[in-house]
């Protein structure tokens, strides 16, 4: 999930396009992007298009990020998306476990009542100071949580905290990324509002990469090719990566724990980052 | 309060100065400035001034820093200070959200003791690891708290950690800000104690203004120029802040949520800081 | 204990040049370093070398790293080396105040069976994003507890974290460093694996020694002289720390808290921090 598209739900003549396009993962919006008066007719068309053959048969994860538990929106949003064809739930402005706990309750009666064949997996935006301090105690709270996402809009403008400052954005997504790692779940980066600044796109996102970010939000289409150029490994990278797992398997032959790849010295943890970066080339080629 | 001047307090000959100067706020000092054989006079000096017609009428903030909790000094010092005028009492030392309500405990009896009219507010200086630890704990602990202060010099110096170090200096700030922003309270920087790097000073400043802190601690008087310059908003960022808000007005009357400004996708939290941006330049201009 | 060297117990050839290097600190591997079918041989051989003559009239801290609690061979490590002579045992993947206890039941069990005169203290490794949250719990839940060391292979590797990203470093770095300050312990700083990259080295230890580290750790010897390096004070902060320590005594003479030496206002957590480089200097001297 290198590249993870918002589709704005009140916006039903982009989602052709968006399912035609290069992003590993589309995040319809029934949030933010969709104002009061379109919430109903957003939830059905999104509804409609993610249970459609075209989706079903594509190659993409798909997301829908619902309406906030105390929106006024949330059981409606349910009963409309969680459905089978929907791989994630992205749920916003979730600042602790109890609150986790109690949407995946309704999560699961909604499901119940839509005869959803298995659970629907959970996307948790971490948005606010509170979030972020208890973004550790949300991941390990329920096994439905498959990743957390960081939201620095959210997190930084109401507080007057500089997004280009690039100490503020590491501070956080180490944050994010810890909490996640404590659980074994993923992080996925969020979006970027600068539409016309494609370093600074690329330059967060090369932050999260090199801190274990699975993939970043784009709000635009043309971002996405960014985000999957910052999240595939470089040649270099991959070479490196295939000579420890080469070294490693002679390694074992002649029963050695350690040994010297580059004249880096390699153990367990190193070989364990090498075999996954291999796994996702083949994954992507 | 963009720049707190530190004023000691056994220094009586300073008081009218520092009153006519341009610091936003003025924090009397009552713990470290003054050794131990002059802290009657010292407490007795300063409730004299904080109590006179020209602080009463001037527009500063004014603040005294009593001494800690188990100084010995504690009580005697809010007898005296304890009083209307003082906008915040400034606690260092706090460590826990247990001494916090302990100390208020005291002011309280203080306060009714001198027929206060208002509960004063605190400032509470995090200047431990243990108080770092703690931070958030300690701000929401009590509706009294108004913001938390940044010790570096008593967080680093006893460990060996160089504030010449930038990474060291935003990590413990990060830290401060997100405690205070969970809370809800404001974040104020602490003193930089060499006077004769301005560079130094500006560059400190300019850092935890992009955190979002409010302002900087100032201890010496050429030091308040160049806070009250840190931490004003520029032309810049103030006609951006202006665009944001007019497009915002459009952008609601004809029903939309989300809007672009400067090429920048602009939601609820980016309008939240420019209507705030703006509204702080009103009130310096 | 500016450096630390790291010795395969399963090595014994290279003992005695270590103990002949000038490495402040000797860190005998039972755990990683050793493969399965020499753990057994290797415990013998540490045991018997940490107990002899030359090493216990050297100079050196003995340090040997165990095997974690539940690898089948943290009883017989602890049997065989939990003895007189070793000064610090080194506790692997330990990632709750909970799991220390336990091991030093266990710990406690041995050095009763084997007639240890002293409790040996403990340097406990934080090396997952668990152990990282709990650091500070960790530190603080016994007194054994000498130090903390940051392990930063397996705190990233196995997360895709990029070590080479030097804001990742910090970060991991700042929070071990504030959860040994927390406890009043010392932190020493991990493996640096490129043994090629002298430059890489030192730029780690200079960002560990910044943060008030003790030493770091060495994978070969020649890496020794780098950490000696980079943890010795140099003559300009030596010159100014003695500027301090005079300037404080005439200070107090005079009755004076707070005064400036070389344009900084200097109080107690400055003197304090220049009292201990010139006591530090002195000992290395």
């Amino acid at each position: 999930m290198r590249s993870k598209l918002f589709v704005p739900g009140a916006r039903p003549e982009l989602f052709a396009k968006a399912l035609a396009g290069e992003a590993d993962a589309l995040s319809f919006d029934l949030e933010d992007a969709v104002p009061a008066e379109r919430k109903a007719d957003a939830r059905v068309r999104v509804a409609e298009f993610v249970g459609s053959d075209p989706v079903r048969m594509a190659a993409k994860v798909v997301i829908v990020r619902i309406n906030a538990i105390d929106s006024g929106y949330f059981q409606d949003d349910l009963i409309a998306v969680a459905r089978d064809g929907v791989a994630l739930l992205n749920l916003p402005k979730i600042e602790s476990a109890q609150a986790l706990l109690a949407a995946i309750g309704d999560i699961e009666r909604a499901e119940a009542a839509n005869g959803v064949a298995e659970p629907i997996r959970l996307l948790v935006n971490i948005e606010t100071p509170v979030a972020l301090a208890h973004a550790a105690e949300i991941a390990v709270a329920h096994p439905r949580v498959a990743g957390l996402q960081l939201g620095l809009g959210d997190l930084f403008e109401p507080y007057g905290i500089d997004r280009r400052g690039i100490a503020n954005v590491h501070a956080a997504m180490f944050a994010v990324r810890m909490a996640a790692a404590q659980a074994g779940v993923f992080a996925v980066d969020g979006a970027f509002a600068d539409l016309s600044d494609d370093a600074g796109f690329s330059a967060e996102a090369g932050m999260s990469r090199r801190l274990g970010y699975i993939g970043k939000t784009c709000i635009h289409p043309r971002q996405v090719a960014l985000a999957n150029a910052a999240f595939a490994a470089s040649d270099e990278e991959l070479a490196a990566a295939r000579r420890i797992v080469a070294a490693a398997q002679s390694a074992a032959q002649q029963g050695r724990g350690a040994f010297v790849v580059d004249g880096k010295m390699v153990d367990l943890p190193f070989l364990k980052r090498a075999q996954a970066l291999v796994a996702a080339a083949q994954a992507h080629a």
